[in-house]
């Protein structure tokens, strides 16, 4: 079948370059919500726990409570908590609420109240992306929560020139006069990429570590290689418009190779007729439309003897580098990382011990 | 939490009105290949059974193994077999393999004479869509095949002027020559609306089932709704740069919603300052790029009263309909649905019983 390698040595190779550039006096987090960015969480926790994460970022409750069934390490809720049930669960399996409202911070100091004891959350505050956080200006009502960290999130570290990073710093640097004495956490990939300014008490990064260069001046190692399984090896008796919509014209002669890899596998259908995949030292070009299953590969460069073995073609790897996949489509290392296909098998390589 | 609305009712409906199209004398099978494109394959067959179905598409062997532990209807999958050890678990299993080349019949055929018995398959022809398919020139061996059907695939079936379907159809006829006696199977949903002469034997929907429309003159009922969970709703202090990338401006005093679906949900990334949601008789559009877990939302226009009770909004069903999401970003209702959230909670309507 069609396998995706990942390759947890990378991983922690990845890790611990983030953490030599952060230093020993910051904590270095790792966000691995939405399945650690489509990878497999507890594969990932596990391979960073090893060197030495003890932090852990996810998005939804549910995400939270489901790395608790395998960690013991601080798990912290980006999303917070809406009401006194999600409150009670998460203190009830030991995880950290990110509150972003007012309103969040009012009902868990209510129900920090109903417990008699502090308990500890992280503020977030929105120091000017406009998405989750809780505004520098507004009351809120937090004497019975523990504050682990002081939070906020910028919106365009991964252009270390844009001038919203200042901005956000500058506001940011602004809660310490608020909350003196308290930690912060500000940096994603690309905000620690930025520099020390930007590092404060702990990092969160998440991309960089599974392979996605958020700045080109800090390489970091791929992660994730895609390899669709072969099912057809076919040489066209006449010329052929090929696949859904016959979009692609293939010359009598031409040899097709049909791999079981789809858009329904994250392939993304806006590759056709524009991706190539690779084998042994070729590039080979995806013909027609991407079906849900299917892909239609143009070998007819590819030399008989590698013909007669091949069995794989990687779409993604060492030699279809993810960012420029990404480019390819218009978007970024990141959808295509949580959109990886379900039916593939995982082959997780090990991991530095 | 946010959630997906399967409405099995109009997946009933959607069945009945297909099988009504093609009428009593052919067999009206599902596709339910990719989850049941991302519905949900367990409940869809379910579902069908009731409504008479007893003929079930596949394409991995790893549907197929998974569709047999809640159903003993006929399994039939796509992508064949590629060697011995395929055969058996197959055949064990009871799953009708459908044979793409020379190659896969001459394995199959090979294992059928180890079990000194005749075992069925359906043999797959290319009749002109240059993907998965026997060359009807091929020579093949099948001596011990018990044909179930004689198939073929159309590539534009849902360009109904497209001359390649008038090519396929006359291919396909041709094979009556070859193959008499035996059941023959052609078309998909699109096909099943280019009228009678290509039904055939048994006809293989699976787009029209789920509210895909491929024909225009054939409407479905749409069977998927998705509901964003609302996180937050901010009023803004100032004139902001929403979300990553500060791409777009909301201007002080505008209302934002954040909501948890994200491209990590399969809602694209090329949605951004494009796509619109849908709350109460109105349209709210997306501000910014979609992150991986949330969206922004501009709902300065919405009502107080609205703003006040309002926990979930619509990014697709009724009022956001499934074609038009896809043609926003060029691309087809399959592939939206096949990249809905794993994370979301799905909830099935009573199926018709």
């Amino acid at each position: 079948m069609s396998f995706i390698k990942i390759n947890l040595t990378n991983l922690a190779h990845n890790y611990n370059y983030l953490k030599n550039i952060v230093g020993p006096k910051v904590t270095c987090a790792a966000a691995v919500k939405a399945n650690a960015y489509g990878i497999g969480d507890q594969q990932v926790v596990e391979t960073l726990s090893k060197q030495g994460c003890n932090d852990f970022f996810v998005a939804h409750i549910e995400e939270a409570l489901n790395l608790r069934k395998f960690t013991k390490a601080n798990i912290y809720c980006l999303h917070g908590v809406l009401n006194m049930q999600e409150s009670e669960l998460l203190v009830r399996n030991n995880i950290i609420p990110i509150l972003n409202t007012a309103k969040q911070c009012q009902i868990y100091n209510d129900y920090a109240k109903t417990q008699e004891k502090k308990l500890p959350a992280i503020l977030n505050f929105d120091t000017g992306m406009g998405r989750l956080g809780i505004s520098p200006n507004a009351k809120i009502e937090i004497e019975n929560i523990d504050i682990a960290y002081i939070m906020s999130h910028l919106a365009c570290a991964d252009e270390s020139e844009h001038e919203q990073n200042h901005i956000q710093l500058s506001e940011f640097k602004k809660l310490k006069n608020i909350f003196p004495g308290h930690k912060f956490t500000l940096a994603n990939s690309a905000g620690i990429f930025l520099g020390q300014d930007y590092h404060f008490d702990l990092v969160r990064p998440g991309a960089a570590l599974y392979g996605i260069e958020t700045n080109s001046k800090y390489p970091v190692l791929p992660v994730v290689s895609v390899y669709a399984k072969i099912m057809q090896i076919r040489t066209l008796e006449y010329d052929m418009h090929v696949g859904y919509g016959a979009s692609a014209l293939m010359p009598k002669g031409s040899v097709a190779l049909i791999a079981e890899y789809g858009y329904a596998d994250g392939y993304p259908r806006s590759l056709s007729n524009k991706a190539y995949c690779y084998y042994q030292g070729h590039y080979l070009k995806i013909m027609g439309k991407v079906s849900m299953d299917l892909i239609i590969i143009d070998a007819t460069n590819l030399p008989e003897a590698l013909l007669a073995e091949i069995t794989h073609v990687e779409l993604l790897g060492e030699n279809i580098k993810l960012a420029d996949l990404a480019a390819q489509v218009d978007t970024i290392g990141y959808e295509i990382l949580t959109s990886l296909s379900k039916r593939a098998k995982k082959l997780f390589m090990p991991s530095l011990s």
